[in-house]
């Protein structure tokens, strides 16, 4: 019973995860979350509370796991931002999921104000090292890092321009965005000589 | 009468501009749009047609007016990419609805693509003058440019933080992120020596 209860809320986080990075908060709904989950709408809401709460669980799992994948690293922002690049490219419906909450629930979680906080902390301690340049606030370096990590997928050029993420890139073009990733990032964080 | 119907075309792609910024297509309601405009309802279907194509229009308006602000100037990516987040500050509603496009709308429209080629044709013209790295694919130089610029209306840390994008920066974070991109884009563009 317990064991089929997780199944069952499983299968709704990943219904629901299809479903918002699709249609977003407003556009989602709890019909077709319940149905492709094999889920009845009222545990739906028994289990995850109304739509806006079940994004929010949605989105903080995916933040949850992306902090796990792709732990923050000042010491080596390139590889960093390659590994971001890799992670939003693994499943671009990431990408869109994120946008929509950026769009539609704005505030920033406490998990994201911690995360941030601590990104913050590693790169400033990375400046006073010599490792990243102290040029830049420590804020606008995870700025760029992560506007151009995210680049192919915020400017119109890039696998989030469909709905269901999947027109994939071939290989080759892959590998290309990638290495300017790294390169860009690479260009961006090194201390200036002199 | 004529002008009577200009007025209120104005009026009403004016309040569908704040409310598309504001909740996308999904969310919007025709009837609050036809309320803040002092229009009737039944008036915006005749002028515009749909929901859809209602934010087609607003979109088209917005993007021609940002092309006419911002001319595109492969030879001076840094001045480009500042003058796009100078643009992009004035009214942080715009990269909401460019958001909100690139999900709900993500089709290219004839207007997109032509731009798109004739700014690969710029670059790929300065690459061959030796003024931007040729490293690079030149789409990709495009890609690194826009995601640096927009980074941070796209990643979390900016003013699209509101939905009516009421919470500006103070002034001096305003310069230097400003600062920032200008400086970015420079060494990203920059050709390599030797």
């Amino acid at each position: 019973m317990a064991r089929d209860s997780q199944a069952t809320r499983a299968r709704i986080l990943e219904a629901a995860f299809a479903e918002f990075a699709r249609y977003g908060i407003a556009g989602a709904r709890v019909d077709r979350i319940a149905e492709a989950a094999g889920a009845n709408k009222r545990m739906i809401y028994v289990y995850y509370g109304n739509k806006e709460q079940l994004f929010d669980q949605v989105i903080q799992e995916a933040l949850e796991k992306g902090a796990e994948s792709v732990p923050f690293d000042a010491l080596h922002l390139p590889e960093y931002a390659g590994a971001i690049f890799d992670h939003l490219t693994a499943d671009p419906r990431l990408m869109r999921l994120v946008m929509w909450k950026r769009l539609e629930r704005p505030e920033a979680t406490a998990l994201e104000a911690g995360s941030y906080e601590r990104k913050i902390a590693s790169l400033v301690a990375a400046q006073e090292a010599g490792r990243v340049d102290a040029g830049y606030a420590p804020g606008d370096v995870l700025a760029l890092v992560l506007g151009v990590a995210q680049a192919w997928f915020t400017t119109g050029v890039g696998p989030a321009d469909t709905a269901d993420g999947s027109s994939a890139w071939p290989e080759e073009h892959r590998a290309r965005h990638r290495r300017a990733v790294v390169d860009a990032v690479a260009r961006i964080g090194a201390p200036r000589e002199g």
